[in-house]
């Protein structure tokens, strides 16, 4: 039987040995970098650890010294996308003070990340299979940022009152539906059309 | 490596024998009923075609009069979820003239639909991993009949005019994220709220 995401183990955040050095550093990212990709082309079930450190050329070995196994690599992979999608948008929304015109530069910001991962939006979802726990923190983190900017502009009346919960998961339905256009569906529309029509419907609806 | 969905092979849309009486249709049914259980719980891998036909009631051999393989009866699963949902918002919108108010009753027919389904949401899903083409033919399917209604609308001067491709995707997203929000983060806002709020961000933007 499937584990929900309440019961399944927490990811090992903590498991495998965090890199002391610069060099071990940049190991330990070749190895996410070849994950990421060995991953998101094979599927979770055909990706071998030897794939893995074949495509990041390091000895099969060396694996072991960062991750303690698969499962821990693609939990790692997925939190530190999570992580590298969250540290994207928020540099590109750094120093705009309006709300909306930050929807519509994180939007672009998320939708560049996307194309520029194209395993990424595979990943994700195959967590939700692969390891339920750490695709409901990768949502449920993003969700919880997502609102808060919201209830801050909100507050600052840059945006209607409404339901700030919903709106998140609304407007992050909208973000992910487009980048799966990109990387699943591979739409041919520039991102900038994408970013635009969207926008739009963001900001004003579909009201005539 | 992993097919692409335009590589795959189609979904074998004829492939097993179609019932030719009642009772062999409603067999079919259930067949297809208690696959969309044990697939949903247990997941495409661990699911097999001894799990389905125990938890339909009937003799393994029956299985065989109607399909061939268990990838043949996830693909038919994926697609008869697809008619189903579609059937379920037309008739949930059959008669109302306005298209804003389509789009209200659709979310909602839908969420009801999903919840009504729990397991809709995981196998959708997971077909992006077990058949690409069933994936892209359920998306694709609802995307078409969606941009169509939106067509109309814009014709009609019931919504404002925009890119009704990338607005069909943005909001199929939203009823997705919402769907999931019910069925896999278990959220316990009632469907009539979720619905009022996404309706007032579809309806009226948030701008202030």
């Amino acid at each position: 039987m499937r584990k929900p995401a309440a019961e399944a183990d927490a990811p090992q955040k903590a498991a495998g040995n965090q890199p002391k050095t610069a060099r071990g550093e940049a190991t330990r990212k070749a190895i996410l970098t070849a994950a990421e990709r060995v991953i998101g082309e094979k599927g979770y079930n055909d990706a071998s650890i030897g794939h893995i450190t074949s495509e990041a050329g390091v000895a099969q070995g060396t694996f072991y010294i960062y991750f303690t196994t698969k499962e821990q690599v693609f939990s790692e992979l997925v939190l530190e996308m999570g992580r590298l999608v969250r540290h994207t948008i928020a540099e590109a929304t750094q120093g705009i003070g309006n709300r909306l015109e930050a929807e519509e530069a994180g939007l672009r910001a998320f939708l560049e990340f996307v194309q520029a991962h194209p395993d990424l939006y595979r990943i994700v979802q195959e967590a939700l299979f692969v390891d339920p726990a750490a695709y409901e923190e990768y949502y449920k983190t993003f969700a919880a940022g997502y609102r808060s900017g919201l209830v801050a502009a909100e507050a600052a009346g840059q945006i209607s009152k409404g339901d700030t919960e919903t709106r998140a998961w609304a407007l992050m339905g909208i973000a992910r539906a487009l980048g799966e256009q990109l990387v699943v569906f591979k739409s041919e529309k520039p991102i900038s059309e994408l970013v635009a029509s969207a926008y739009d419907l963001i900001a004003n609806g579909i009201k005539p």
